[in-house]
């Protein structure tokens, strides 16, 4: 299923995209045409880590052409938001997790020149979240320096801790993609890099919030970046240092995850840091990151 | 006042201690006791940001005299529980923000031994919260290097972006103790230290949250750890190289604060990583924080 949140006549709702993806199932209203009982929470949130609901929502995508037009939403009619606008805990983000890309950020940033031996796991606050088509704040009183980075994200669907590499699909509920935009002069300057990658707004999140059994294992996504239309970033899921199932041993190793935990798995190749010289982003600056089996992600620089 | 969150007859309540310091008054027993009307929230949280909920404690606290004797519980009776037990966003973390510590941790690291020019700010997953004497987990698998750091928290009670250094002290709702409990292999091995800060149970809070007007500006407070009575760190809050205001104004440059987010403000000397050879926590050790004006935090490692 391809799951999504979106405004309708100012209200925040969830749904399902229809099987000729051209419009969303309003979750909620449908359930109320097919349903005696009505068990669905009233976020897409609320969906995660709760079977119940998701069977729902399963019944409801099958049982599509019962459900009556009014809660049938064409794309044009509603306003996407990102599908967990407001997580419960910072987004945990992996660093330099594509071998290229190591070598083009440590480079640029005059660092030593190893790959990671360990993941490199950092977070970016709650309050960066933004969704589909929204804007990116330009920040200048702090930075100059912002850059992109196109990155598959996993949302955790069950708690774990300690969780095997051989079961760790099975605690995904399903993936979005994230821009995990970045000061870059503040990322360097503080060091530690939560506050260059946390500015409000710098954490675009969507379309869709997919679930994992439209994805398949391993997963082998083409993921690309584009400014303006110039494709910037283009490489695959698989090439990752630190693949899905190690990321989640080694995070959960220590850290329990809880559902709606969101994991933003790292960027591959083509920031705008790895140029000579930098292509860091300007103010009205279009922004698409696309995933293969999720969709495209746009945003512009304001 | 010195606020609270405790645990009473199998209940999470929260309440102020009495002016003897004896007892907590129960918040909302007590405002059943007083007022004809209730606005108190059922949870500490609730009265940060929340003007007309806070004015209504300092009265119950003003009209402690009146209160019955079923609203004033004593210590004997109850059981602490951190203050804010979930935050609803990382906990921000400045590390290296001592000049004797920022020289003994970069020592014992092997690293550049260079003060930080700018602040080093980090997360602790909201997950690591545990009350006063609560049980900090070995987590044997994944860390042989278990270290304390005993850190002043300031809890922001207003929303705010852009705050200047003149303005932050208003930003402030209170302040409580942390304990940045840390996995040194962890810490050094991912580079960022997220993980090795972020360990279940690594996040000891409380016991009080003493409210601002208590505390006095600039802040002056001292700051001492003993691991089984032993004295390990000794400082003062005067001491800080990046000082309350600079921190407040360095993060909402970018990064919006929100009531009941929570900054803890760095370590100073003297944690177990800067012995030679260092002095990692065990099994069965019993690690104090007391902060001047705050209280002691008492935890154990298991």
């Amino acid at each position: 299923m391809y799951l999504v949140s979106f405004f309708h006549e100012g209200n925040l709702k969830f749904g399902v995209r229809t099987s000729d993806e051209s419009a969303i199932i309003d979750a909620v209203e449908a359930e109320k045409q097919l349903f005696s009982q009505a068990i669905l929470p009233n976020a897409l949130q609320g969906v995660i880590g709760n079977s119940e609901a998701l069977e729902r929502l399963k019944e409801i995508s099958q049982r599509e052409p019962e459900v009556n037009g009014n809660a049938i939403l064409p794309f044009s009619e509603v306003v996407l938001e990102a599908p967990i606008p407001q997580p419960k805990r910072d987004i945990i983000c992996l660093g330099l997790n594509y071998r290229e890309h190591a070598i083009e950020y440590t480079t640029a940033m005059e660092e030593e020149q190893n790959l990671p031996k360990y993941p490199i796991v950092f977070t970016k606050a709650t309050t960066t979240v933004i969704g589909p088509d929204q804007k990116i704040k330009s920040h200048r009183h702090v930075t100059s320096k912002i850059d992109y980075e196109a990155e598959l994200a996993i949302v955790i669907g069950r708690e774990g801790t300690n969780i095997s590499k051989e079961e760790a699909y099975d605690y995904i509920f399903g993936y979005t993609i994230i821009n995990d935009v970045s000061a870059r002069d503040l990322q360097k300057q503080h060091s530690q890099w939560f506050l260059g990658k946390s500015l409000d707004t710098f954490g675009p999140m969507g379309p869709f919030l997919v679930t994992e059994d439209e994805i398949g294992r391993p997963v082998k996504l083409d993921v690309q970046c584009r400014v303006n239309g110039e494709l910037r970033q283009n490489s695959n899921t698989e090439l990752l240092i630190f693949d899905i199932p190690t990321i989640i041993e080694t995070v959960s190793g220590g850290v329990t995850l809880k559902p709606g935990d969101i994991i933003a798995t790292g960027t591959p190749k083509g920031v705008g840091l790895g140029f000579e010289p930098p292509k860091f982003l300007n103010e009205g600056d279009v922004v698409e990151v696309e995933i293969e089996k999720i969709g495209v992600l746009r945003n512009i620089i304001s």
